[in-house]
C-alpha cells in the first residue's frame, strides 16, 4: 500500500492527513489536528511535533511526507519559528526512511481547483467533490494537509503514467518503422 | 562524562563544538565546520544537517545540545530556511534524549565577554584567554559553536553551584538552631 503522509505544520496547530495513493482516486484514511496552543515552550512545542509525527509514520507506515513549502511575507520571528516546526517534522520524516517532497501553495491549490488564488473554502469544497471528505466540517489546518497530501498524489499520477509510457509503449511510439504491423 | 554539544546552525555552514564540562574550567574535545554550500536542494541540507548532529551524538555521547537562539532582522525568507536547519539539530538532540537549551546572541557574548555587543574577534579571543582554543585561527562559525556550549556551562556552573547548596549546606544554613556545632 502506498500512503502519503501530508503535514502542515504551524506552531500552534499542526494539521495532519493520510493518504492512501494506492489507486489513482486516492483514499483518505485519517486526518486531523494536532493543537499545540496550551505548551507555552517552544522547545516542548518542537518535541511535541515530532512525537506526534513518528507517531502518526509509526501507525500508517507512509512512504511519503508532503509539506507546504515556504510562504513569505510573515514576520523574521514567525517565520523563524515555523521554519523549526517544518525542520523537525522534515527530520522525522527522513529518520524513518520517507521521502519528502514540498509544495507551493499556490501549486497545492492550482493542482486540486484548478485555480493558484483559491480559498481554503474552496479547497475543501474540491476535495469532497473528491469524495475524500464528507462534509466541510473539518477544520482547515486538517484539509490542508490532506491538500498537500493530494497535491503530491495528483504531481506523482502523472509521473507514473509517464515512466510507464516510457516502457513498451514509448519504444513503439518511438520507433514506429521497427514494428511490424498486422494487418 | 558531562559534554556539551554546541551548535551554530547555518544552511551554508554549520558550525559544532564539543566541551567537556566535567570540570568548572572546561575542556574542548572538538571543534570544527561542516560545509554545506556545495549540496544545492534544501532537502538534501537538512538530511545532512541531521546526519552531521546524529553522528556527533554519536561520537561524543554529549548529554546537552546549546544552540543560539533566533536573532532577527533578517529576510522571512532566510529565517524560514535557519529556522528548518535548527528544528532539524533540535529534532536530532531530542531524539537521542539530549536536553536542548537556547541563549541570545547577546547573553552568549555578554556570559563569555562581558559585553553583549562584543564583535567575533573578541569573543574568539576571550575563549583563547580562557585556554579552550589555542589561537585564532579557527573560523567564526566553530567559535560561535564553541561560545554557545561555553555559555550554557558558565549559567550552569552556577546552577551547579546553587544545587549544591540546597543539599546538606542549605539544611544547615537555614536550620542553625537545629545543628550541633562542637566546640
Amino acid at each position: 500500500m502506498k500512503i502519503i503522509l501530508g503535514i502542515d505544520p504551524g506552531t500552534t496547530i499542526l494539521g495532519f492527513a493520510l493518504l492512501d495513493a494506492t489507486t489513482s482516486q486516492g483514499a483518505l484514511l485519517d486526518m486531523g489536528v494536532f493543537r499545540l496552543n496550551k505548551i507555552k515552550e517552544h522547545s516542548e512545542k518542537l518535541k511535541a511535533i515530532f512525537e506526534k509525527t513518528l507517531e502518526l509514520i509509526e501507525l500508517y507506515q507512509p512512504q511519503i511526507l508532503s509539506i507546504e513549502a515556504p510562504f513569505y511575507g510573515k514576520n523574521p520571528q514567525s517565520m523563524l519559528k515555523l521554519g523549526r516546526a517544518q525542520g523537525v517534522v522534515i527530520a522525522a520524516a527522513m529518520y524513518r526512511g520517507l521521502e519528502v517532497f514540498e509544495y507551493s501553495p499556490r501549486k497545492i491549490k492550482q493542482s486540486i481547483t484548478g485555480n493558484g488564488n483559491a480559498s481554503k473554502e474552496q479547497v475543501s469544497a474540491m476535495l469532497q467533490n473528491m469524495n475524500l471528505i464528507k462534509d466541510n466540517q473539518h477544520p482547515f489546518d486538517a484539509t490542508d494537509a490532506l491538500a498537500v497530501a493530494v497535491c503530491h498524489h495528483l504531481q506523482n499520477r502523472i509521473t507514473t503514467i509517464g515512466k510507464k509510457y516510457s516502457g513498451w509503449d514509448a519504444f513503439v511510439s518511438k520507433n514506429q518503422e521497427r514494428v511490424i504491423h498486422k494487418k
